[in-house]
């Protein structure tokens, strides 16, 4: 892995690259140390790798730098940054770069995170088997979770059964479940409150599990007894299906997200559709590369991303389904979530 | 408040201050809102203030400048940059931070966090009357927690009791507790395991709730029926209640540092006390600023922080004593924990 990370460095002519990103040191390096506001880097050259750590906290994996609190972490960093051009994690906290940059005018300092997020971004079989089993886990319990839906019960109350079931199945929310209901459902990130459920009400459940440090993420949309906004689900779910679809070799992310995007303008609601299609998922649950119209990127194999269209009309129930997909050898999408799609209304 | 990060901006010589630590975004204008890796920052010069927000977010406060998922936001952020020297956030992500420095050699670019830091670090009366509470909530259940310890418990089983108390009481753990039996609580940011509690040997609590947005963090250290190293722990209790009586107007937090440090080295334990005496408190658990041998500011009225001296000699149990100060007009310390320090031998 290492080696690669060498190979992308020599392509972006970068001397060193400076890893700080959490789960880009657990992914390279299997270094899992939580060390809040206390500085943690790897530097990385062609010849050498060398981890900066407090002296709080320790690990068996690789040579270590420790420094103590009271020491200039900041005169450390410097020392060690050998080379003219320099990769800096897209996450490193500013007080860092800024030290760098402004004691080194000599240097060139740019975003290297690339390096690492294009091999993060490419999963092995066993990183993909792990994304099957978290989704086969999130499946099962939004399955759980229709069937126990009811007119009467609160958003909180939903959450809350789904947070229960995710550890008792062994897991835990990747990130905070979202369910709303009706036209709270037109925030795509409504937050759960104590709305109760009406006959005929739309049902917006986004949720997601972590297994073996691997995410899920799954959206979907019921409505109790009777669907009035049919014409909604109908977009959003030929746009879910057609952008899965038209994955294929040499595709783009862009090319994806437009013709999601398409559909739902064509059907006259493209001004309510207000986010990306869909986000690079893995250890985390929102990681590069997005299918958004600015990505023009290729679609690889090994790719794990979401495709998850919605319409968000003020006043209108909220809609989105969501599904997570991963790019086969051949270069075409296979689907995570089985949940079916095309049954929305739930009879109660 | 602006007026004051104004005026710390004029002494500092900056056109400009972006801010983007959410807990700083929260304490100045009330926004709260989590946008995962989605930017959001504010601008700040003399005559302006715009919130940057992805348009899948709002708030009624501010003028904001939305932008979609599609767009490019770093050239957003550097059509706002105005001046010529800018303050960034500490914590800025450097793919902002790089692309406003590269960008724009015209300007010059620094770490102006210190503008609002100084801010935070001066709680009201408010503020300090719900760290009080935060502080009286946490000393209740660490005397529960005492007097519920028995031979034969897991640390882990001593964590969950602790976090369901603090659910029970309406409010959250604030860190990850900490527990730690023998010589496992040498290692200072000791993760809970299944080793179980046996006679003589040292307990570590270190534990903190948020009450109202404020936090809490106090550490005990106990032994079963009898203290073996009654030597250190002498050692650990004198050097936190003499560090807490040197403070006195005109002080600094060096000075402090140096008053615990001295005791404990002159002990013979100096080698072991491994970390900074302590370290700032308020929204977040720590916060600006640090107990610290390298940290020459005078403490002044308002400010409240921990003072947590430890032994953690291998092989040895490990001992630590946590207390939160909030320092009033006097410029003297109140002690925000009141959990007797005197008796740690429990006789069950």
């Amino acid at each position: 892995m290492l080696n690669k990370v060498r190979n992308e460095m020599k392509n972006q002519q970068l001397d060193g690259l400076w890893i700080t990103d959490p789960n880009s040191l657990n992914y390279l390096f299997e270094i899992d140390i939580e060390t809040g506001e206390r500085f943690i880097g790897v530097y990385i050259t062609q010849t050498s790798v060398k981890l900066v750590l407090n002296k709080l906290f320790t690990t068996n994996k690789l040579d270590i730098i420790y420094y103590y609190d009271h020491q200039d972490i900041h005169s450390i960093i410097a020392r060690l940054t050998s080379g003219t051009k320099i990769g800096l994690d897209k996450t490193m906290q500013a007080q860092y770069a800024l030290n760098l940059i402004n004691n080194h005018p000599e240097k060139e300092f740019v975003n290297g995170s690339d390096c690492v997020d294009k091999l993060r971004a490419i999963k092995t079989k066993e990183q993909i088997n792990k994304m099957i089993k978290a989704s086969k886990l999130n499946d099962t319990i939004m399955e759980i979770i229709r069937d126990e839906l009811e007119v009467g019960m609160t958003e909180i109350q939903i959450r809350d059964r789904i947070e229960e079931l995710f550890y008792e199945y062994g897991s835990e929310p990747c990130f905070t479940t979202i369910i709303a209901f009706g036209d709270h459902g037109t925030d795509p990130h409504a937050i759960p409150t104590n709305r109760i459920l009406k006959e005929n009400e739309s049902i917006i459940i986004d949720m997601g599990c972590k297994v073996d440090d691997y995410c899920s993420d799954m959206t979907r949309t019921y409505f109790m007894n009777s669907n009035p906004i049919q014409e909604i689900y109908d977009l959003v779910l030929e746009a879910n299906t057609k952008a899965i679809e038209a994955i294929k070799p040499g595709v783009t992310f862009s090319d994806i997200d437009k013709v999601a995007r398409d559909i739902i303008t064509k059907g006259g609601y493209g001004d309510y559709f207000t986010h990306r299609l869909g986000h690079g998922i893995g250890q985390e649950v929102h990681e590069p590369y997005d299918v958004s119209a600015s990505n023009h990127q290729k679609v690889l194999p090994g790719m794990c991303f979401s495709i998850e269209p919605g319409i968000y009309k003020p006043k209108v129930d909220g809609v989105r389904i969501e599904d997570l997909v991963y790019i086969n050898e051949q270069g075409t999408a296979e689907v995570l979530n089985h949940v079916p799609k095309n049954k929305p209304v739930l009879k109660k």
